[in-house]
């Protein structure tokens, strides 16, 4: 599946990213898979922690199809987290309720020699084995991603230790010692990408990154730090499995989304939804499919406020090939019922 | 001196706010006066809180007076904070070590009902008294800025009672019905104008408006409630005190800076370090003077990354009138004698 020609899916999703403007665009959710579902919950209950979910192919397989039983969804994205790769790496990591992952930090070079790059692809292996579970139950239209941390946001989870930071230790680190920075960088480019073609042959029919944290980054880091460690990844997967599309996702990248989308070789971007759509739809490079870019708090919202967002994104981007999403994943307060709202929304005004 | 027309002052900051482009430019830093000086930390340690510092006249004209003492500065920012105007309309602050401000928030029309902003000029007086005493105490070539939060930036705060949230409740607030946030904002655009005219009146030469948390807002919210209550504070301001320079700052606005310059009637832009200043050298109004955008990090970092990055930032912008600053206020961790090393680099790059 993986090595198909892309122009020659059916798939609305597919169809997107290989150029083609359609009047209904199709839509998933970031974080579609999570806590706002109650059949997620009473899952997650069953389990001792967020990691055991991740690496239990069954369960993971289970909710990553429990939207796909509510909703009219054009993709699955395969249920894991962006941590597993440093886990794998052996970094300490531990989920804590409404806390996040915490990780015991690393920071110099003797952190950095303990890393165990080699043990990645076993470590990560669970998520291979929910991607071939999915591959076989997942409805015909309906079109499966794999993903990946990016390095730079996969960075700053391992040098910081925990989220909420100023990203001082990382972007020190970055700033005093690019060399030492760099080593690290280099070990995330070669396994992120090893991953997700592993990931391709495990059935994923797209891939996204996910640079989470590119909003932190100064112009010569964003080059250096996000746009040349996207661009790696890209090219090995290219080079490795040939037409499978990667979508990027530098968050907060601001104007730095024009440079990101000309010079990364995705084909598709991720808008956060700070991006302006109109301007994001002149400014970005035509042959990039864009993906985005719901306010989430519009669709907690619900009513005339998702409506009229609703209509604004898809009139922005109706000249190019689009790939309806939010602009960061579903909060867990979210009303179930709006996101059904909010698909039907996107057929109606594509019909109206 | 605040009605002086701005092209006449002989100030270098007041030149580059009327528009003229120096080799050497100006040069301030956010949060100039703070907890990374030894003598601020010595101020704040005899005083029972935040609060009881920025009403106290003689300690904040001292502690803003401070940096000035040390490094060749062409500005100095009146000691104070952008929550006064709330504090002062009788919402419940209070300043706790290691956590930022802590508000009891405002979610509900009947929570509106009880502000008081009839209120704020007497709440905020000790900050006139503290300008004037600038004025008097200011070295001859050092501009005097003045400050508030704007509307939607100090709204946050209100709404959602501490920082570090996803501003789902203002969000949610502002999506789902507009006309009660609408009463806070227009309050809040009523109380500022009034706040920095006055602040002016006391020698404020030039006036900022923080919009820290402009980045949360998607498309329509940010026209709605970034650059609308900016444009109305500016008019206010220049109604009542032409030939005052407003400054704007729409932190992590992105591409977004583009319409706010064009659109709000700023004299200048204060650019976080997310932006790419060979990007917004080109894109933005070219009749606006910009400040910024140095990464506080690499102000921390300092060595070859502080050098390189003086040197980047100015080259990029030595074809507009240009006011050297940070992104973003400087970290309590930074060594002083890098603010000091900072503008040698200023200087020295200028005359090479």
């Amino acid at each position: 599946m993986a090595t198909e020609p892309i122009i020659a899916s059916k798939k609305p999703l597919m169809r997107a990213l290989a150029g083609e403007r359609q009047s209904r665009p199709p839509i998933w959710l970031m974080r579609q898979a999570g806590r706002y579902l109650p059949e997620y919950r009473e899952v997650r209950a069953g389990v001792s922690g967020f990691l055991e979910l991740c690496y239990s192919p069954n369960l993971a397989a289970e909710v990553t199809l429990q939207p796909l039983r509510r909703y009219d969804l054009d993709a699955a994205i395969v249920f894991a987290d962006i941590l597993l790769v440093p886990h794998a790496m052996g970094v300490n990591l531990d989920f804590r309720e409404g806390e996040g992952p915490v990780i015991t930090p690393i920071r110099n070079p003797i952190g950095l020699a303990k890393l165990t790059p080699e043990k990645v692809m076993d470590g990560v292996a669970p998520v291979f084995e929910t991607l071939r579970i999915l591959a076989r139950e997942l409805p015909e239209n309906v079109t499966l991603i794999g993903f990946a941390g990016a390095p730079w946001t996969v960075a700053t989870y391992m040098v910081e230790g925990r989220g909420g930071t100023d990203f001082s230790n990382t972007l020190g680190w970055a700033w005093q010692a690019p060399d030492e920075f760099a080593f690290l960088m280099d070990i995330l480019v070669e396994t992120t990408a090893a991953y997700l073609i592993a990931q391709i042959d495990a059935g994923a029919e797209v891939v996204q990154l996910f640079d989470s944290w590119a909003g932190a980054l100064p112009e010569p880091l964003f080059r250096r730090w996000c746009i040349q460690p996207n661009a790696q990844i890209v090219a090995k997967v290219n080079a490795a499995r040939p037409g499978v599309p990667v979508i990027g996702f530098p968050k907060g990248a601001g104007a730095g989304y024009v440079d990101f989308v000309r010079d990364t070789g995705v084909n598709a971007v991720s808008l956060d939804q700070s991006v302006p759509a109109s301007w994001a739809a002149k400014a970005l490079d035509p042959a990039c499919t864009i993906q985005g870019n719901l306010d989430p708090q519009a669709l907690v919202a619900g009513g005339d406020a998702l409506e009229s967002e609703v209509r604004r994104i898809m009139a922005a981007f109706s000249d190019r090939p689009h790939i309806f999403n939010l602009g960061h994943g579903i909060p867990k307060y979210t009303p179930p019922e709006h996101v059904g709202q909010l698909i039907d929304l996107v057929h109606q005004t594509a019909e109206s």
